[in-house]
């Protein structure tokens, strides 16, 4: 009986003379015949991308991969600073940023569109009308509650997120255009009649709404993000190996330490 | 004088308008013109791959991008089972596996390889009967020491790693088959001479070599093992959200639990 | 004016001939004078605890500290099994887990509390009478709207977590049984009333109502939760160096594997 | 057969009734009885310490748990600015910092010690005179093979760390002063002579030779660092939460960011 257990998976296994990945021979059928982007989308999806999806995925990708000096890349520094043994810590400590404020609104517009979405039924055959009355709803409701809609707004971008019309037009050539950047999209043209001022539609949130669009699970967006962040927080330990930053951060701080005392207060019993 | 602090990176900027990365303009140089792979090697190097360099970059990435349920994936999908808030916390749980005994052969095999290169000088010219000399001088010092040749044996692939004759191949045909491939490859010819058995040179050394001919720097191999594995993660946590074993495995270990009392007296087992 | 900044800190300063630690002298005033744990209490909130607080704050953290082979506890030893070279790597690992599901409701219990006592106001001379009438009214209402109460039952101890009243008896001998602990207590009289049937009052819940009415910031319980969980990892890398448990969990899991292809289903676009 | 598997521990075992901690009874043998240092000291080697190991213990943790804005501390503060909503995740990315850098000298020290007296065999009736040719010794050795000693130097504290004493004194007082501290103590008496220079014992070398003396595991003695400076970094967080500097760092090294191009033909800086 509990001999029967198994732990089922569709991703790899092995024997003595073969390697299998996602169903196939991985020397004789993945090794230089995939691309990493393409590997990545089949198996997180278990299907192969169109060409389409996948260069919609791969600039998705490439939009997120870095942001500079982000608290992740400064995270990641100072980690292999401190332990410059373990490569595999450092970038663990960069990922580890990639929560709710910096890394997540890719996920939060995703999941957003997606659920309005879904909530619509058919929408076959709707055009920017009835996509800006959708978003009309959504960003009056929101503004009701007193939420934000996440992907909207950038605090640098402020004329406009130089990524965002460039994803629109790569997913209109490439044909994976669909509901969820189309009513993203709806949110741009309509939100500044709702809230009284024009705010830019950024490239975190586009990157969700396209990750959508281009057939990757909702549940899963913020991986990707963390994903293209592994490449990008490579490239801060590569230089952090050349011509590190790391010491004078540390020393910055630890030199402008300044001791506060505890706030003035009675016992607490 | 502090005034002048400044930290240097060659990765990302932005201003209000632009975004670069790389030193282009991200918008219009680099989003749905360059794959996820080809930025990858660009952030790590500062110089796009060629052709065939990036050919075997992602041919390294797809063969190290996962192996079923190692102990990473398995650490993965438990802490996604414990936290399946956190996203990122599963991943990084996953990669910080990457160390010495699992994901750590490509990084080892690659140094081992490099150093050994570097000692020689001028290779130019070399053909396989010098690679042969230079190979046996490695593997009798070696043994002589009593330390293992990186990448050579594997636990479960023992007549041979499908993935290395597919990986020398590929590096062939892309003009990529340097100097570290070269000495890797002799590794397998001669080493049964000196050892007095033979063993497969393994799909992780394989890697290895394959990177370090590709232009990768040597110190950061293991970062890219991560990057490939990053990827592999992902599908195991998109399984886990289908179809859990978390759980499962949970379940195994705790109910098959048995408790030992401390050594004091008698040895434990 | 930018020559001004400073990052404030009450924790830590030193000097060539003094560390200083919270304003006092290390050396001088804390090594062999102050507990660990009252050192940990210290830190986290700028005070040093009470006798009593102090009590009751090490019976959370021993009643929190290990619980046998949960998923956070296999993920450490997992990740030590991979990386063997990175005890710090498989501690963290094992504290990923510590979110929403195995660690999170000793957070969410004291959140809960604190939430539902500040809203009272005034609580001066509540008995168990009134303090049941909100409990009561506080299960309603989550009843009402489909949510759980945190800190009310348990998958094992269906019949009372052992631990539960053993740390209400230790925080009433303390004189740390404060509103939180009441209204926690008042919950565990009521809630059959509204539900309909009886369940436990678990011991990560009572651990939430005992921190915070011991005096620590709510928003931080999950960081004792993880501080606990610290000292209960070590003991099973401990064990992992001593008698390691992962090889077997990974063949088990990896000789069990069972692959699964796709849910067959046709192409996306 | 394969029904025999068990997992064996001497940790943690529960029943619907009961909960078994290090083969006692957890509500009613240690919640409220047990110190958490007492705790973690019996969880990491399945002994009760002695009074005086425990006061050792205890001084060791209290010396290790914080020096301020630490790079740890800063990839801490950094990861929750970035991902407040996971604390798990900001408590490990400080952790991973503790390698061989910051965190690595009271294992290093430790260790060496460690071997160096199993080396000595039966060293029973050994005085400072014998320590002080044994120290000559090692510090001789290591300086033939260019080696540091580990625990030897501090870049602040030139004229001595003030722990250092302290923790003498207090082992001392304690009846914990074993070999590893008397040759710890000798090397600090007779360094100057090899070396030509004189330099301080630090702080995280003496705790290392504490924790063997005090009874600890040589194998863990990292683990020990990675418990004190998880008390560390929860102060941190409780400062990042009341009065956050993630921000201002993040701002500082942000807007000092300087691009340098890729050093294909000219050097970097």
């Amino acid at each position: 009986m509990s001999e029967e257990r198994s732990y089922p998976t569709g991703i790899g296994t092995s024997s003595e003379d073969t390697i299998e990945l996602l169903g196939v021979d991985l020397a004789a059928d993945v090794l230089g015949q995939v691309t990493f982007g393409e590997l990545a989308y089949w198996l997180a999806t278990k299907r192969l991308p169109t060409a389409g999806q996948l260069r919609v995925f791969e600039a998705v990708l490439a939009s997120l991969a870095d942001h500079g000096y982000t608290p992740t890349a400064i995270a990641a520094r100072m980690t292999y600073y401190s332990a410059p043994d373990s490569i595999q810590g450092a970038i663990a400590a960069g990922l580890l940023g990639g929560g709710s404020r910096f890394l997540g609104v890719t996920e939060d517009t995703g999941q957003f569109l997606a659920e309005a979405v879904t909530g619509l039924g058919d929408v076959t055959g709707y055009g920017e009308g009835e996509w800006d009355d959708v978003a009309r709803e959504l960003v009056a409701a929101a503004r009701a509650e007193g939420r934000k809609i996440p992907g909207l707004g950038h605090p640098v971008h402020k004329q406009g997120d130089p990524r965002t019309p460039v994803m629109f037009r790569i997913a209109r050539e490439e044909g994976v255009f669909g509901a969820h950047l189309a009513l993203f999209e709806a949110i741009g043209r309509v939100h500044a009649e709702v809230l009284g001022r024009q705010l830019p539609l950024n490239g975190a949130g586009v990157a969700g709404a396209c990750l959508v669009d281009a057939g990757l699970p909702v549940g899963l967006l913020r991986g990707f993000a963390l994903l293209a962040r592994t490449a990008g927080l490579i490239g801060h330990l590569a230089e952090e190996q050349e011509n590190p930053v790391g010491p004078s951060i540390y020393a910055e701080v630890d030199r402008h330490a300044r001791y506060v005392p505890p706030a003035d207060e009675t016992p607490t019993d």
